[in-house]
């Protein structure tokens, strides 16, 4: 029999997330003062820029699960605080790059950095984060978790160059972009799972089981996120609905829609993602193929396959309220709708 | 009495970087097979991206300082190796950055990166390199020597931004200058001599020492970088002579010539540089003005004060080919053509 993911209140994602809020809201609250001191710079843009994607709202989910994964291993020291710093520095780097990279104008709701300060500044200051991510790496002492950070900053970023090569073109298989998601968003997931075992030194079956559910949640994480871009809306998005459509990216409900239609379709799909030619009605159009191929509901589905494996990942580990809220946090990021 | 930098041979600079080239030899033979290991990865345009600048011909100075250091410190180990090849990874990541930030076309006589694969790549290439290099300090396994460069990347990110905000500003002060290049340029070279002192296991001085000479020599090289935009010619450059002139760009030579000028010079200053309204005729007028008051000689004569300090930081070791090479790299960076 497989794994039933708890789906108790679908009305409330948010429900699903509580746990975790509420199991990591004392280690949370150090984790945000250290970010506060860290983005500090006697160069006056440097801080602002930092402050405004650090303070925009993010869910910080990645420190909570490298939080919660440390307790789940019993680890009783520091450490996993400042690691948790260090890998939503980690993660506000990308994305500062990101957002240049895809000439991004809103995250979380608000203007870009790149929109106020320039490209400019927001490479620079993603490089300034990225040093300072790993000083607290150091500082917090663990050669092994340095290692596990370091190589996930590369692997996150040969994710994004697949993914630009990867750009309009609708000839990307599932295997492809699996490939893509898996470096630019799973690793950090696994990276920050992983950590909290590795800080507590747990042997390696449950390093490994840690880092498995982490890879599988970040995955699922990332399937949603590619599905809500065409079926949110666009005030709990915190961005505009269609965004990947307009930028000509492949995500599975692209692939699948272009796969699983007629020629007519995907001469509309090589047009719209393909050669960026968008007409007004466009999007409308590729939301009802999308509808009429399900391929929303299976990017869904997939995301659903991954978070019972992310589930099964944990089933090593002693039931508590660590374990609880590790996989009630699966159910929030398949129902969540931001 | 003051030191004497030694000026051997001004015909021929590059006598002056034999000693530590032969010094380097056999260790830096090392630090290119490393670099090109670490320059692999599966998704294509990786490799090609940071091969296209590594392979370039650039003169890798900063790992030959670290090794070096480490050398004069009577190092016996392998890590200064594994250092030395981090340490030009990340110079390699911060050129690919600069590049994209400055908009520039050419580097070392050749297109640059982002005119090929694009700004966007070359800043992900960037990212991927300053993974690899964290990682390969991790190996190396010197937290005090991750600590250092670890710092040093976010140092130089953040006189990046400074440049960039001073960027066309003729009000610019030699002070705010000096801030900047010793950010930017000095952090890096501070940071390999430092990391050599520091894998021997060094005093606090002797360590204190070599972060000192690499600092001043490093401040010593952009100088002379600054004048040589100005003075050079474009085959030894391997770019155009006048490009800070065109980019707008504040180095000493425009500070000096501004202030030494009258009001008509700061009225051609403030248009050129300040609003980049360049016309033909332009560059010669501003070669001929800092001709006019000294500017490029004031620089050189900057640069020799600062090559004179790290002279002197290195009064406390023992006399030795390390010794030598060390202090006849000074009199290359200041009398070398390109």
């Amino acid at each position: 029999m497989g794994v039933v993911i708890p789906l108790k209140d679908r009305s409330n994602p948010s429900a699903n997330l509580k746990p975790l809020l509420d199991l990591t809201d004392a280690d949370m609250r150090q984790v945000n003062r250290i970010i506060t001191e860290r983005a500090r710079s006697d160069v006056e843009t440097v801080p602002e820029l930092a402050r405004h994607l650090i303070e925009s709202g993010g869910k910080r989910l990645r420190p909570m699960l490298a939080i919660a994964s440390a307790k789940l291993c019993k680890y009783t020291g520091q450490d996993h605080v400042t690691t948790g710093a260090a890998i939503e520095f980690l993660h506000t780097a990308t994305l500062l790059h990101d957002d240049v990279v895809d000439e991004s104008d809103t995250r979380r709701g608000k203007k870009t950095a790149r929109l106020i300060w320039g490209n400019q500044a927001s490479v620079l200051v993603g490089d300034f984060l990225l040093g300072q991510s790993f000083l607290m790496l150091v500082d917090a002492g663990s050669l092994h978790v340095l290692k596990i950070l370091s190589q996930a900053a590369s692997t996150i970023a040969e994710g994004e160059v697949m993914q630009l090569i990867a750009a309009n073109n609708t000839a990307t298989t599932e295997d492809d972009y699996l490939s893509i998601i898996n470096a630019k968003t799973a690793t950090l997931f696994s990276a920050a799972t992983e950590s909290g075992a590795t800080l507590s030194g747990r042997v390696a079956e449950e390093r490994a089981a840690l880092r498995s559910y982490g890879k599988n949640l970040g995955l699922a994480f990332q399937l949603v996120d590619d599905a809500l871009d065409y079926s949110g809306n666009s005030k709990d998005l915190g961005k505009a609905v269609g965004d990947d459509f307009r930028e000509g990216k492949i995500t599975l409900p692209v692939i699948l829609a272009f796969r699983r239609g007629d020629s007519t379709e995907r001469a509309f799909w090589n047009r719209t993602i393909g050669q960026r030619k968008i007409k007004d009605g466009d999007l409308e159009h590729a939301m009802a193929l999308m509808g009429q191929h399900n391929a929303l509901e299976a990017t869904f589905e997939r995301a659903r396959a991954y978070g019972a494996v992310a589930h099964d990942a944990l089933a090593i580990f002693d039931d508590g309220l660590e374990k609880k809220a590790m996989l009630d946090v699966i159910a929030f990021c398949i129902e969540r709708r931001h």
